[in-house]
């Protein structure tokens, strides 16, 4: 099977807007409104208010699965109509939309020739830019115009400085030990550290099983490619589907087991 | 960038049925069996279960960004299969299709020249009309005609009295009084009050502050374009993104600093 | 009306992997990496975590409302990675793609000529297949090779022995009792039993009120068509519009009143 031989434009949405409200739909219509053949995808509307670094780490993994040429459009925006910039950010293939205060920080990681432009050039709704609703009068109608082909230089210009949050890797101290951070914790209460498998993690080779010093003690963690290798309950180590570090639990929940939350710092016992 | 030349039709969905349950996805099979090319946007599925007035509000706030033509599907009925009418309202180049108790209020009310339809000639589905499920049996299948370009009037005869709820505009009491009522609270504690741009809000004029009585005493509020010109924590009052007066915060939540919830009363403290 | 002559491909999304994550979007974004014309469902992403027999129930009533063709990908898979096979079930002109767990008992049982193939011969992603994600790496490219008219055979071979759950219908005990089991309670607190209506229910026939045991105490319930025939808070009994006999109250909660929960038992009380 090929792809078709026209692709119909992908935008995707991740946001803080929650789904009992009418934002996204919103955001939707004046999508359908500029470009009645787009794809819409829901990322997720779920991302805590307010929480940059988590919908950052949320779009950084579903924004891999995407065909190229689609347009991310996110908005997790405490800043939205103050001076904070809106962003359009060119990088391996894929175009993201939103305002200027970290959420692509992974993208520019992630592509060293990431292009970024500050959105002054898109020609505002009909109805005006409503200065609490960005997402809807102003990325909505770039990510529109982007997807259908315009150029990113078109809607604005370049952005040398764009806001960038720490880089999701677990860095190493001075004194040598690894100091790992919890990214993440998933529905199922997997545990997600800011470890990428491209990082290395020699403290893990030929061991079948680490110990991590969680908050107060060390836990030993069996080493698996999958759940199901252990039994129910017992905590095991993991490459997640992401390629970071992660640890779960069959059939139960990692992070109530070993009471772990993001933010909460692991390291490896030295051996 | 000119809209396509056919556009696709669009069928939004605004319920209270929830998204753990089939009954979203049964709508939506009903409306694909009958139309393969419809565009389906969720508008919310979370309504409080059986509340007309919430649902109607969001409704309304949603359908004014969507393109001339869209059908909007809006089921909040705790009259399923009683002798309460189903009805197509045409208002504005907009259908809305649903029970009749209330929901499409705003519709009427945004043009005098809207159109009433008792649907009593919609094809049944082979399988029959459940009396508990009108939406996928009786509602879904006139709304896919109703997008693919059937009239209102094929479907059933002109109804003059359709339910309405109270309008949704604060009123000015005897005394002259302005009171507000709370009409909704959004995700973030943004509290909405039923004071639309276009009734004006002479006590505003000229202040940079203004104070209104929220149950228990006066509240100064800040008289702001978007959150962020506060600061962290302090109330302020702006025109939202749908033309309303709301109470926001920045970087938390009015709501909960103000004790407000739906239906609840502000006033403007006289000068 | 009549159908599109050229119907685009339906695929239909169950799970349980909430709405929180990414790895909905990742599934999608497989999908549409394979064929950008598909045309995507979301039947529920809130299956709780590991209860296939929740997902089995939910997919069952919504996979009835969808056009021949139809493919429905159904994850709830807390063996992912592990020997549990992975599956198509081509049953009643529908196909479902998803573990081998039982999540598709009820295909099988709808019809006697349904056919099922372990997809051992679908072509891998570029990046490999993760052993935590086989929704995103092995089901969503059979379920979009399915889907635009790949044969299930194509991508595996015939499975004689797939792993059935329970038969979801009411046993009659050798006492000659009925136990109907709470299959399901929904948004609105109706509690759904394992009774369809084909299997009959001669303790219904011409009687107004019908008296069920809950566990406890004996319940008079009035037997209806609509939840608004009754009283607002009263019990009543109806066939559903999946056609299973369900208990409700107008205007209440009938899963709180009766204190029911699904896996409990209710009985007919002889007259």
């Amino acid at each position: 099977m090929t792809p078709s031989a026209r692709r119909r434009p992908i935008i995707t949405l991740t946001t803080d807007f929650g789904t009992r409200d009418h934002y996204v739909a919103a955001v939707k219509g004046a999508l359908l409104s500029m470009a009645s053949d787009l794809r819409i995808v829901d990322v997720t509307h779920e991302i805590p208010a307010h929480d940059v670094a988590a919908g950052s780490w949320i779009l950084r993994n579903a924004a891999a699965a995407f065909p190229p040429g689609t347009v991310h459009l996110a908005v997790v925006d405490p800043g939205v109509g103050t001076q904070r910039r809106p962003l359009a950010v060119v990088s391996a293939g894929r175009i993201f939309v939103g305002p200027d205060n970290g959420l692509f920080s992974f993208a520019l990681d992630e592509d060293p020739a990431a292009r970024v432009v500050c959105l002054t050039r898109v020609p505002a709704p009909p109805a005006g830019i409503s200065a609490v609703f960005h997402a809807r009068d102003l990325f909505a109608p770039a990510a529109a115009r982007l997807a259908t082909g315009a150029d990113a230089l078109s809607l604005g210009d370049p952005v040398s400085d764009p806001v960038r949050l720490p880089a999701a890797v677990a860095p190493v101290a001075p004194n040598g030990r690894l100091r790992m951070r919890v990214a993440h914790v998933d529905r199922f209460g997997n545990v997600v550290l800011d470890l990428p498998r491209a990082a290395g993690a020699a403290w893990m080779d030929g061991v079948s099983t680490a110990r991590l010093i969680v908050p107060g003690a060390p836990v030993p963690l069996r080493c698996v490619s999958t759940y199901g290798e252990a039994p129910a309950g017992a905590p095991v180590l993991l490459w997640n589907s992401s390629g970071f570090l992660e640890i779960g639990v069959y059939l139960g929940r990692a992070s109530d087991i070993l009471g772990l939350r993001v933010g909460d710092f692991v390291e490896p016992q030295s051996r």
